[in-house]
């Protein structure tokens, strides 16, 4: 049996689009001779959909195209992913499921069993997990068909109490099929390959895993999709970041199987997520690790583009201070969308120091970007003249250094407003998790580029960046880092040294760990205190920060739920 | 059996005051000579904690300070709820449970079954679901103990597949407890009571339901404890949107049962949600019922207090420009903090009518509240001159008055900043859904009061608050709304009427119909698909919104989640 692989990207609740890409591939699979063709998790809607299956209108979509799709059925199996009715009286109202559509109709419908519901995903929320199992016959052929978590429920620490695959190998299948839309995170794509082959080995079935590709406001598919023999050689491996197809005929697949050493019988209890008990000295090295880097770099990219081709904007605007973090996300912006379509505007104050200028100005003609200079001299000074009445005689403080980065939001957006331009926002992780940076001023923005990035990898990122020539002016890299929001102002007046503050933070947002563990790895308790208290108490911020392009395994945002009014920590 | 119920107001991740809290209720317990006292779900930690959970270190928190409750609990039963592990190898990490202390230690523990995986709720992120069931026996009583959602699988579409009890009943209980986390809106209380007597009918039991008190970030949680006997008659009903406690005798509770009526058989059948089918003509009315609006009121009072009081601040600032949505919020913050802690400032520009600031400094001399007026006129004249390179010779737009907005969101910021406060925001649901408003501008705020509360609603409230006498001056409630952000604007330029306009929105967001369904109730096609591609298309601006006091059965915020990028309906 021939099969044929589509790892696409689509468009959250855009029909017409999906469906066009899925019946163009079913053509082009049938041209090259495939009897059946596989589509990714929630394929017909985009994944996630999110509240929008709460709306029977969306289902009713739903299922029109499905049945518009079914009718390019007839001379090949297509597999494909959409949200299903659920029958009968108890439970959610939806299944997650896998369709098979043959002959013009749905002959067969399998329903995702484990749901995640954790960091970014909420599928528990719409829909009620299987509670019957089946294997789909297709030519012969008795095919265990599963959806993305439905095979993760490895390890020493599973996190549902059933295991889909054991149910369905009680009808002796002959070919595992996974359809799934799993997220890019600079560690996933090797635990991916890892429990795809814990599976292959512990069912001693070839395995045709397809994942989806694209970034979907904030959460990045990294594709990546695999084809592995019974025996748990990888025999295929799609693209990253990108659509691509493979074509596989199963028969190279069923090769006889051999015995399974002690070796990964072991290896289906070890716990995939050994990472948790690193040390921390190694914490910045895998921060900064060229491979992670190189591969965030491309997700970054991919984000940007994603968000204006489906938000249907094509220009972008960002403030350029000269500064590293903004040269970085220049950068990535001019890759992602042309020179052309990335305008920098660069905006002094009385406290801008002279290279800032420069340095901007210099990364603006190197990359070819149209720039503007707009002083906020005088919009500053008019703002203090105006508030005097209240203001007079108190000291300066961050009252006034707000205003300047509010006047130079505001000048952002009034440019953005007039000329149908998309705001990039600049802030690193760094910034966000300590509350250093202006609500409504350097925090505004439409999509956030580097709100996932430690301040020490936005420097790595650089350093990649230059790694065949200079791109970024080195000077942009080997200054201090500054707000210049007042004279002479670094950021390591209020904030850690980066090496020291991004490992901290890294132990308490990757990791999860409390005060008193993350002291016990050899930090200084006062500074450790002090920055979770900065993190907690800084709640509020983020809850009104733009998406962020998620790169790690907890990103700020809607994969991070922290209550604003609280007292823990803080 | 005496039981003392405590509704309490507790206070996220702030072990120490919550368990004093639990503690001085314990020892008044034991005064009124109590042999059983009964707290609300999560109570040790408040609810709902979030991704707190997630920390070791918070769950550590929680286990010390149960058991230091416990050492109170040689007299008297305690029932109260927080986290604990789940010992299993397999299945998420944590209960959500039910304690019995005594004697100095937990005596007993039951697990939540049914866990709310909807709207505000994210139970399943966190929990695994009881999947075994005891009655706890105190005093030679059989307790039914149950946590919230576990009572409410009724009707003719349950949400789940199990009914914990039914499986209690199997154990002969004499009395069902059950303690709860559930938060109030404009209908709420009526269901909750409905449920509960079904409950009791059903079982043939009494009831004695506890429920929390308090506002948590956006949800506000109303108390209302009930008491019911075992025949269905509400023996207790305690005090709404504040503490409360109230003894009982469980001897007077249990009489006889009487036989069940076939209407009360029926009565389980029905499905509680019957608001569904109404039509379309009912909505505004529904909106505006004045009973509703009354406890809309108390409870946007409570939010803001609870706002206030929990984040540690005690002063409030707003824009008052003369309009009703900003007086509205101006008399609310004056009930909640006291007139001396509202600053009022007027901020008008070559746009603003005479009228918009002799209404405002009217209002604030009726409350008695600060008030300052910073013009912005110099401000946007700089920042037009500024931008005059750029901007020289594009006609006047939504950028010019996205400037003026901006301008004041800054101006506020600012303020707030300088002296401590808290901007309170001041927009209504009908602009968020419709996107009429200025991120970063009039779309500013800690927290925003009426954005859960439609403009009819918004009206209706003004009346409401006016009922014994005028304290909103009537010109501001009768005069055209306009944001005056440029000569002669009136919100009816750019939005349907309101009385149209919020009947579809209401149908669109509260009750989840698509364009067909709301087109079938009567309402013009153009104007339905043109609002709700309103709605849709400005996802990201309410993505970036301040978290909503919640009053309706559908608020925007963490109970409804739409994908940003996307394209349905827009």
């Amino acid at each position: 049996m021939k099969v044929y692989l589509a790892q696409q990207n689509y468009h959250i609740g855009n029909f017409a689009l999906n469906k066009d890409k899925i019946i163009s591939a079913v053509h082009h699979a049938k041209q090259s001779g495939a009897d059946l063709i596989v589509f990714s998790e929630l394929s017909v809607c985009g994944y996630p959909p999110l509240d929008f299956l709460e709306f029977e209108d969306f289902i009713l979509h739903v299922e029109s195209t499905v049945k518009d799709i079914a009718l390019h059925s007839f001379d090949i199996g297509i597999i494909l992913g959409a949200p299903t009715r659920n029958l009968q009286r108890e439970g959610k109202d939806l299944f997650n499921s896998g369709l098979l559509l043959y002959n013009g109709e749905v002959q067969g419908e399998v329903h995702k069993t484990l749901l995640p519901t954790y960091d970014v995903f909420d599928e528990y929320r719409y829909f009620e997990p299987a509670f019957n199992w089946n294997v789909l016959t297709f030519k012969g052929k008795k095919i265990a068909l599963t959806i993305c978590e439905d095979i993760w429920n490895l390890g020493d620490n599973p996190l549902y109490r059933i295991c889909p695959m054991d149910e369905l190998m009680k009808q002796s299948p002959d070919l595992m099929i996974n359809i799934s839309a799993s997220p890019f995170d600079y560690h996933h794509d090797e635990d991916r390959k890892e429990v795809i082959r814990l599976n292959v080995m512990k069912y001693k079935l070839p395995m045709i895993y397809c994942n989806t590709v694209g970034s979907q406001t904030e959460i990045v598919f990294d594709g990546g999709s695999l084809v592995y023999d019974r025996n748990g050689n990888l025999v295929h491996e799609l693209n990253y970041f990108e659509e691509d197809i493979v074509v596989v005929d199963t028969a190279t697949l069923e090769g006889p199987s051999l015995a399974t050493s002690s070796n990964e019988k072991k290896s289906q209890h070890i716990d995939i997520d050994t990472r948790k008990i690193e040390d921390a000295e190694g914490i910045i090295s895998r921060l900064t690790d060229i491979n992670s880097i190189s591969q965030i770099k491309t997700a970054l990219v991919l984000g940007i583009k994603d968000y204006f081709t489906k938000m249907g904007f094509s220009k972008a605007i960002l403030g350029s201070s000269g500064g590293i973090d903004s040269a970085v996300v220049l950068t990535l912006a001019v890759e992602a969308l042309g020179s052309e379509n990335v305008t920098a505007v660069l905006m002094p104050s009385a406290f801008s120091s002279e290279h800032s200028i420069e340095d901007a100005v210099s990364l603006s003609k190197k990359l070819g970007t149209p720039y503007h200079v707009v002083s906020i001299e005088s919009i500053y000074d008019t703002f203090l003249d105006a508030l005097d009445p209240l203001f007079g005689g108190t000291p300066f403080g961050v009252a006034e250094e707000n205003i300047q980065s509010r006047s130079r939001g505001n000048i952002l957006m009034a440019i953005a407003n007039k000329f149908g331009f998309v705001l990039l926002n600049t802030s690193n992780k760094s910034e966000l998790a300590t509350g250093y940076g202006t609500l409504y001023g350097d925090m505004a923005g439409g999509i956030s580029v580097l709100g996932d990035l430690y301040k020490v990898q936005v420097y790595a990122l650089a350093n990649y960046i230059n790694r065949a020539g200079e791109i970024i002016p080195q000077h942009i890299i080997d200054k201090a880092p500054s707000a210049e929001l007042r004279p002479g102002q670094k950021d390591s007046d209020s904030l850690p040294e980066y090496d020291v503050l991004d490992a901290v933070l890294y132990l308490y947002i990757e990791q999860q760990m409390g005060p008193s563990e993350i002291i016990a790895k050899g930090f200084d308790e006062t500074l450790v205190r002090r920055v979770l208290k900065m993190v907690n108490s800084n709640e509020y911020k983020r809850n009104q920060f733009c998406p962020i392009i998620r790169v790690s395994s907890k990103a700020f945002g809607i994969g991070r739920r922290v209550p604003i009014v609280a007292k823990y920590l803080s």
